[in-house]
């Protein structure tokens, strides 16, 4: 099969993989409907995140089933399916509390290379949820949202303790911030401000929900939302961009006794633990338990209540994989949808 | 009056300083029926804190009122009161969300210096709780405790979500530390894990509700609190210290998706990102909102259910003040009790 390696920052391949087959029994092979980039995969990418020789990229995955192992019995053969970037058993305590992405047995799905043909997914009868059919094509870009950006901004939403009555800031317009517009007004929000100074992304963030648009960064936009909420900041902040800047200006952002929810991979950021002391924030955030969530995302999407797929801007062919990096690093496009 | 004075870092004074007086109408003047030094007063007195000339010492009270201005409504001359260490309206957006030591009308108590004869108390309506009527001399230790280390052990117990079902971690042996025991064991935890090196400490917590206690720190206690939770880590972390040593300790004793408490003023520590990140951990903590807690930790007091007083260890007169310091400092007390 064909799928996508980075050989070194900045160089992304499409080349001849392996076809993935069971390995354990716990196992299934998907064929992928579609793949896409993540804004994480533009770490290693740009060669912030270091790398351990050539690595097969893509942990976001929706498809059908072609195989199953033999101790496989939630899902079989011919089945549309979805699954969190992190396969996890969904019986673990951890994941009972609704941590998935911390389970005990968590495989990350990224070092299996989910921009290809064939996705081997471990663990499939915790990981993996099917649709109630085989969706109409236009719905596969929505159900392979669901894998990652969509379940990310939504768990950011809950963590921010989104919902009614809150008035909700997003700092960051990439999927997962525009995605955590959706999820806030989805829990209910009454005033969501999506911080952005993209036109398209502002569209879109208004299109998902928000009800004002800040353009201001740093502590310019720490300003302007506190002149929107009478000076005391926002009850809930979604975090999801992961840089000592976007976690500065989002834990500043939050009124004293609200929520942060933060997402955004975080790199070289340390918290100023005095700060964030007298700043009296709730601070929730991590890998999304992306499983948990992905019933009731796949029930909206299927009953076309939302439609996540909308952040796919620009569609390639799978060849062109690193064309979709170059597009995504160089932010003229949201995010890349990759086909057969 | 008498006062204690930080004129340098070690050197207390008690000092003959000006009567305290009605400033503004919405002040009370009370008569302290008790003082005590806090474990964070050592933070200038050790000179790790900055100063800025003599100051005068003290944040925790209990007392008679003395005088009240025009507009107090709530307290009369004659009540025995109890406040908390920040004073605050009750009134605004932040107060009625349950965080009044951030009230935008906030003053903090330690500026105006409890350990001393007489205090003036700014905006007494919303700052200061009656009890039912002037207390027997053996519940006025345990009335000042509520003034800010029960109420802060009770915060940390409560922003760790402590309960029913949770194994709860306490980390730090102080007075806020073993109140934090006393708060989970009222609050209905499981299991408490008190991590204490020191006899009479332990035996304190022991008697607080503590079921386990566990004398190694950093990774070697972290480690041990892994074995006795099935290898996950706590539901709930308590943090009573505020050193990077004992944050990192109690981010990583928590499990993925628990709740860790942080309580200990935060001095010098940067958080890691990533670390926190991918832990999973809830953090929420800063200066304790004692004021929501005070009507019912006065209630559990009077009635005889708590007594948190047992954290005073060793009793002194005002005059003695710096032997207080050193004691605490020194850690030959948990917490000295300063009368008349």
């Amino acid at each position: 099969m064909r799928g996508a390696v980075l050989h070194a920052p900045g160089d992304v391949r499409v080349e001849q993989r392996d076809d993935p087959t069971i390995v354990a029994p716990t196992d299934a092979v998907i064929r992928l409907a579609a793949s896409c980039v993540c804004g994480s995969d533009l770490w290693p990418f740009r060669g912030i995140e270091a790398m351990n020789g050539p690595s097969p990229m893509g942990h976001e995955y929706a498809g059908v089933v072609e195989a199953v192992g033999g101790e496989v019995t939630s899902v079989k053969p011919g089945q549309f399916v979805v699954g969190s970037f992190v396969a996890s058993d969904n019986t673990c305590e951890i994941c009972r509390a609704g941590y998935q992405s911390s389970c005990v047995r968590r495989e990350p799905m990224g070092a299996l290379g989910a921009q290809a043909e064939l996705l081997r997914v471990p663990l499939a009868d915790g990981t993996l949820v099917a649709t109630p059919d085989v969706p109409d094509d236009d719905l596969v870009p929505s159900l392979l949202a669901a894998s990652d950006v969509l379940g990310t901004g939504w768990f950011g939403a809950v963590a921010a303790q989104a919902g009614p009555g809150k008035t909700v800031v997003v700092v960051g317009d990439g999927a997962v911030g525009l995605l955590g517009v959706l999820a806030a007004r989805q829990l209910g929000a009454e005033r969501i401000i999506a911080m952005s100074r993209h036109e398209q992304r502002q569209k879109l963030a208004l299109e998902y929900g928000a009800t004002d648009v800040v353009a201001e960064r740093g502590d310019d936009g720490v300003a302007r939302v506190k002149e929107l909420t009478g000076g005391l900041g926002a009850h809930s902040v979604i975090e999801a961009v992961g840089t000592q800047e976007s976690m500065t200006q989002a834990i500043r952002s939050t009124r004293p006794g609200g929520h942060l929810g933060y997402v955004g991979v975080a790199h070289d950021v340390a918290l100023n633990g005095q700060e964030l002391f007298f700043s009296h924030v709730h601070l929730h955030g991590g890998p999304a338990p992306v499983r948990q969530y992905l019933p009731h995302l796949l029930d909206l999407i299927w009953d076309r209540k939302i439609e996540p797929g909308k952040v796919f801007d620009l569609e390639l062919p799978l060849d062109q994989a690193a064309d979709a990096y170059r597009a995504m690093d160089e932010r003229t496009a949201i995010k890349v949808l990759l086909r057969g």
